[in-house]
Order: C-alpha cells, then sequence, then structure tokens
C-alpha cells in the first residue's frame, strides 16, 4: 500500500502573534509576553495537534517600530531549550544568521538543541535582512546581499563538517577498557576559505539526527539557489496559488537540476488564518484586528517593504502606483514584488494595503470557516504549491487554539494530515532521511594518504 | 535581631562527575552523560537542598585527552535552559567566553536566559585558558592573557550598557493607547572603543535580574584585578586555609580599594567531597577512584598545568621538584603555584601527584565523614577563608546526593545554611542587590546636553 502524501504543519511562534495589532486585542495577554509558561503551554497545544515543528524567527537588532507594535526577540536557542523541556515530540526550529554569528558557537548550540530534545531541531537559515545589525556588530555597513549569501554558503559548509567531524560511533564510554571516545572516530575538520579557518573538531558527540534540519526562508534569486543546494524546507510568502505554483516548481527543478530529490525539499508557505463559524463572522474578526492597527507603525513597515514613504493624510486614497514603480527599491527583492503584485491586482486604498499586510507581512491570510480554511490548504497541496504550510495565527494562543480545534481534525479526516506521530525526530516527521556520518561515505584517497 | 551569614553552595556539574575517572566508577552510568533528563534531576535535587546555584564550565574547543576522559562540553546555554524548565528557585551560572563570543549575541543570550528563568541567570565570565580555541575562530594564535583581560574589561562594559539599555518601565503593552513600548526608556549605547564597536538598544526588555550575577574564576594577577572590579562572586582553587585566606583577604581588599563593599564580592572556593560513615570509609572510596585513573591522561592534565612532561615509567619516584622549577611554564600561573605547593609541601611521588590533581583539577578534595566536611566547611567560612563553596562532587549523581542528605542537614542545624529559599532570582540567594536601570541613575550633565 502507498502512503498518501502527508502535510507537514509548523506553528509560526511571534509574541503576541502575527496580526500587527495583536497585542493589542482582548484575545491577547500582553502580560505574558515574556513568559516562559505561556510558550510551554502553546508548544504543548501544537504537540497535541500533532504539528511537526515551532518555528522562532530572530534577528540580531531591535525594530525600529516598538514603539506601537510587540517587535522584541525571543532568542531562539534559550526559549526552545525550555520549549524543549516541556514536549516530548514536536520539532524546534531556531533562525540563526550566518552574517553575525561565529560557526564554531553556532554547531554548539545546535549540536546541543538536538541532543537536549532528542532529535529535535532545525535551523532556518538566514543571512539577516536588517541592514541596523551592523551596527551592533562593529560593521560599518551591513554586508550586501549577494557577499552575505557568499558568506552562508561557506558558513554551512563549515558547520556541516563540524556536526561530522564525530563519527556515530565515536562515544564509547566502557568503564572496563577506560576508553572514553574513539579518538580515530573523531577528526580535524581543517577547514580554511575565503570567510573562515576552523580546525575542529566539535567539542560535543554527534547529535541524534546527525544535523539539524536544515531550512531557508529566502525567496529572492540569492535564496532560491541557496535552498536549490542546502535547504530541506523552505519558508515562503505567497498571496495566490499561481505565484506560488510557480515557486514550488521552480524550486523543486532546481534542487533536482543539482542532482537532489526534490521530495526532500518541502515547500512551506506562510498562512495566517482567521476562523470563524461563518465566513462572515471570520471576516468581522479580522476587521476588529485590522482596526487596532496603527497608520504610524504601518506605514513604516510599507516604507521598509517599498523604499517609498506614503504619508498618513490620504489614507483612503488609492496607493499611488506610478510612485512606486518609478521610485522603489527593491532592496527587499521578493517581498517588494508581492506588494506590488497585490496593488497591481487589487488597485488598494492605501489604508487597505496597510490592512492587507497587517496580517502577516505579507504572508496570506485568510477569513473563513474551518471547512474554507481546510480546503484552501487542500488545494495548495494537491495542486503543487505546497507540501505544508508555516502556520502564523492572527494571535496567541486563541488564533491557535481554533486552527488547531476545528481545522485539524478536518485535515485529518480527509486523510491529509497524521493523527499521530510516527517518529520521534524532526527529521522523522518531516521524512528526510538522517544524514550518514563521515564513517558511513567511502573513503577518498586523500583521506588515506 | 541581626542575620547570622549565610553559606552559599553551588553544584559545579561536570559531565560524569569532577573526578577524572568518575565516569568509570561503577556509580556512574556513562549511557546518561548527553541525557538531558540527568542533569535535570540534578538541578532537582540541587534546588531540594536549596542550592544557590548550578553551574557550568565551559571552552569552545575540544580537550586533547577526550580518548580517556569525559571531556566533551554541554553547552551552557541551551543546557540551562532545559534545567530552568526544570526548576523554580535555582541559580543557573553560565560560563562565556569574552574572547570569542561577540557581546551583542552574548548579552541576547543571558537577557534571555535570566526572563525565561525568572531572575537566575549568572556569567562567569571567562577569557578561555585552552589556546586551541584560537584555531577554531580563524586566529593564528591564542591571544596573550593581557590581550585577552583588555578585551574582557571592554566586553564587560558593552554588555552592561546593552542590558541597561531598555529602562525596568519600557515596556508597557496598554492595549488601550496602542504604545507597546516606551522609546524613550530605549536607548542606543553607541560603543565606540578600541575592541568593539557597538550600536544597541539590546533587542529584548531588561531581565528580571537587571543584568545576570557576575561571577569570574581566574586567580591570576589579572583575573584578581578583575574580579576586583567587575565580579560579584569568585571562583577560586585552594589546597590550603592560609592560601584561601590570603587570596580571600586579598580580592576583599582589592574590590575595597575600588570603592566597592567587599561584602558584595562573594569568594566561593571549590570542594570535592569524598564521604563516608568513616573516615576510613571515605579514604577507600577516593581510593577506589583514583585506581581508576589512567596514567596516560593524568600526565596530560599534569603537562598541561606545568609545561613539565614526566614519564610513565617511573610513578613511584618522588617528584623532580629541581625539573619543575627550572622548566616549568607559569602560563597556567596560579594553578601552577598550586600544583608546586603541593610538591613542596607533600614531596609526593608522581602517582601520589597525579591521585592528588585527579580529584577535581587542582582544587581541594576532602574524604571524611559528614561532620568532618561540614567542620571543614565551617572552619573555612568563620576563618575568613570562604563565603561558601562551589561544590564538585566526584560523581554524579552520588557524590551529590551524600552531600545533599548527610552534609546540608548539618550545614542547617549548624545555623550556616538555609532551611528554604527566600527568594527568587540568584541575586536574592546571593544576597546581591539588583542593579538600578538608567532611569534611576541621576542624569549627568552630559546625558542632558
Amino acid at each position: 500500500m502507498t502512503e498518501r502524501r502527508q502535510l507537514r504543519l509548523n506553528l509560526f511562534v511571534y509574541p503576541g502573534g502575527h496580526h500587527e495589532a495583536a497585542w493589542r486585542h482582548p484575545g491577547t495577554d500582553p502580560g505574558r509576553l515574556l513568559d516562559i509558561g505561556f510558550y510551554q503551554e502553546l508548544a504543548r497545544a501544537a504537540e497535541r495537534a500533532t504539528f511537526d515543528a515551532v518555528f522562532l524567527a530572530d534577528g540580531p537588532s531591535l525594530a525600529d517600530n516598538v514603539r506601537y507594535a510587540s517587535r522584541f526577540r525571543l532568542e531562539p536557542f534559550t526559549w526552545l531549550a525550555a520549549l524543549a523541556a516541556a514536549t516530548e515530540r514536536i520539532g524546534l526550529i531556531a533562525t540563526a544568521s550566518t552574517t553575525y554569528t561565529e560557526p564554531y558557537n553556532l554547531a554548539r548550540l545546535f549540536a546541543s538543541l538536538d541532543h537536549l530534545s532528542g532529535g529535535r531541531a532545525g535551523w532556518n537559515i538566514v543571512t539577516t535582512g536588517a541592514p541596523q545589525a551592523a551596527q551592533n556588530f562593529g560593521l560599518d555597513a551591513h554586508p550586501v546581499h549577494a557577499e552575505r549569501y557568499d558568506r552562508a554558503h561557506e558558513f554551512v559548509d563549515v558547520v556541516s563538517k563540524l556536526w561530522d567531524s564525530w563519527d556515530d560511533e565515536a562515544l564509547i564510554a566502557d568503564q572496563r577498557t577506560g576508553v572514553f571516545a574513539d579518538t580515530d572516530r573523531i577528526r580535524p575538520i581543517d577547514h580554511e576559505g575565503s570567510h573562515f579557518r576552523v580546525r575542529g573538531p566539535l567539542n560535543t558527540p554527534r547529535g541524534p539526527q546527525g544535523r539539524p534540519v536544515y531550512v531557508q526562508a529566502g525567496s529572492s534569486e540569492d535564496g532560491r539557489a541557496f535552498a536549490a543546494r542546502h535547504a530541506e524546507a523552505v519558508f515562503t510568502a505567497h498571496q495566490t496559488l499561481p505565484s506560488a505554483k510557480e515557486f514550488h516548481a521552480d524550486i523543486k527543478s532546481r534542487a533536482a537540476a543539482l542532482g537532489r530529490d526534490p521530495d526532500r525539499l518541502l515547500v512551506l508557505p506562510g498562512l495566517s488564518p482567521f476562523i470563524g463559524s461563518t465566513e462572515a463572522e471570520a471576516r468581522r474578526l479580522q476587521r476588529e484586528f485590522d482596526d487596532l492597527t496603527q497608520p504610524e507603525y504601518s506605514l513604516d513597515l510599507l516604507h521598509r517593504l517599498l523604499g517609498v514613504r506614503l504619508t498618513a493624510d490620504r489614507l483612503d486614497d488609492p496607493v499611488p502606483r506610478e510612485l512606486i514603480e518609478t521610485h522603489g527599491e527593491r532592496g527587499n527583492g521578493s517581498r517588494f514584488q508581492l506588494v506590488l503584485d497585490i496593488v497591481e491586482r487589487e488597485r488598494p486604498t492605501v489604508r487597505q494595503l496597510l490592512h492587507r499586510l497587517a496580517g502577516a507581512r505579507g504572508h496570506q491570510v485568510v477569513a473563513g470557516t474551518p471547512e474554507q480554511i481546510a480546503d484552501h490548504i487542500q488545494e495548495w497541496f494537491e495542486h503543487g504549491a505546497a507540501d505544508g504550510f508555516n502556520i502564523m495565527p492572527p494571535w496567541l494562543p486563541g488564533g491557535f487554539d481554533l486552527f488547531a480545534e476545528h481545522v485539524v481534525p478536518l485535515l485529518r479526516t480527509r486523510g491529509l494530515f497524521r493523527f499521530a506521530y510516527e517518529g520521534t525526530t524532526l527529521r522523522d516527521h518531516y521524512g528526510l532521511p538522517r544524514p550518514a556520518d563521515r564513517a558511513a561515505v567511502p573513503t577518498s584517497p586523500k583521506d588515506t594518504a
């Protein structure tokens, strides 16, 4: 019997929730935004819903607009280690920057998270988009896109070697003979590249998964090339089925062209669901949140996405398309295009556009009944647009609880999503193989020299 | 009523235990050395014993002698975050290097550990002694001692400013007005020094303790000066009461000379106890462990401490004093002197010296009855040699369980140690004040300019 292809679902955790006004809504308790117990309850709820993973975004700087929005950061390694202690199966995906960390330190953090969670670590590999990060690390300017990706490729190479610097069987711990580790199975990596020189080996045994699951979230040209080469899962933002299908097909064919199995690269768009017992109720709920947004904040976000500053005095005029086309900056490449597409397609007023983006910063927002949400997921899943989704609840925990209670059962009865975990690691949940250690790789002539 | 001065006790956690052969002893389960559950049980046991803190050593490289000894590293931030989730009151002290991390990243990790633990984080500030670390970070050579300490001073300055970059009251989260954070109470730090340029602010609100407790563990001249200026607790190794008294008095007077309150700098020597119902039984137990040591390993450790390599063929000859005095290297300064003192005082054979060091790498090892151990602690505590101890169990968990069950009750009935926690944070346990935020500091003319 062939097993039916299964959806992968992550809970993307954001302080307060993904709608920019979530923290102002009565369904949110702003007193618990820094309370680890709150996030532990959330992770346990996601585990009861047999989600594949919880996911934390990150960046090493403070957002400019913290005056109006819950935009501080939860440091992912400490936070996820504490979530690991409160759960047993769910995967734990940490965002970490290749631009602003050292490979040796990062390799240790992930190896440790993988050990202490019993093999549930995933790494969302980012090069960091926020230019102000540079000033927290002694740089005059944020490295340009191509330079960041160049470093990222080498970074992944280095940490992959560090994670493989102990063979799986290197830890012996034979009390009788007194051999603690088989040092023939622990090797320096002696990496010398244009960005890094790292001798190794790592100072911890190989983790349960060998390496964390490699995730990537950039949809630019550099981002796609990077994902095709390294990623095992890709997080992406799409507003329409055709756009998501194009991306899905493109990423899979790029991976195939590099000799990779496209089934081992999961495409997971973001989805922010407003759920009601009727579509009208769901839309009313969404409007409640939109009405809590603050133009001071939203215009600032739009400015960062487009490079063009619109003003608050003409919110109900149509978005001036020509202005964007002429003066917009494609710095935030793929997200710029996404906003421009909305403008072309929907001809919104400024206020309407702000509300469109308030939901999930450009990710797809869907308001409807549980059946409509499940239909949407199924449509994207079955039409080659998604292998699963990053669920981005508009507010927490309520926005997730509604999804878990009302949409997950539908996905299960439709045969699209698991009733129970079959494995124990994130690789198990995602259907990804465990990378072999170096002992399992045929020895090259150079190695025996 | 004046409260009687209380002992501070940390559990210094080391994979397997502190005796170098601990992992080979039947009391140790080598299958659990990487099992977070094992360490969580240990932390809970230390919390039941109302210990002040658990403490993890660290270094960003692999020890040379992992063939014979359990010398891999548990990454402290992830590990302690998972221990935080399993405990409620006990402090969590992470070792972290100022030489091989970036201040912005480190400040985030500690702020987060402090938030998620409800104010239990401590930072053992090290400059990293192991020269091989340099090669994991692209350096040609490990920076020399003075250079490392120079960077450390500035590093502490930078992270202190980052931890103070949000006032305590900066997080408003007023759902009605829509003000999430009072951005007048969040300030860039604009640090420009000889080692770092960091703009800030930190991307997370100020932690429950303001800053983690600052701990330091070097006893060299540079180390003492550093401790006197920055540390709130000092970990140190002494074999004799006079040596510990000299250190205690020196550190306190250095702190006083800098205008600090000497009571706010705790001196905590290491102590590794072998406990038996008779002294003879305790000594037999110690011998059991010593007999499991492996000269290949121990001689290597001795070489690193002394800079002189002795050989395994004459283990029962006296240690050649002249050789050490003439050819020894004082690179590992204070520990070199400590070993030389043992040689002068005890005139041991090579094997005897190896066993002396096998217990806890130069820290004090005491074998005796619970009363004798308690007497020893009381004597050092009351004679100005210690404000408390880093308890370094020879093996885990048994070596700690004996201490908790048999020595802690004696210390309590003697009025030296708490029966219950009075506060909730590590600062509370240690009797240290919470650093005021910048809003509480009188504004200088420069700030108003």
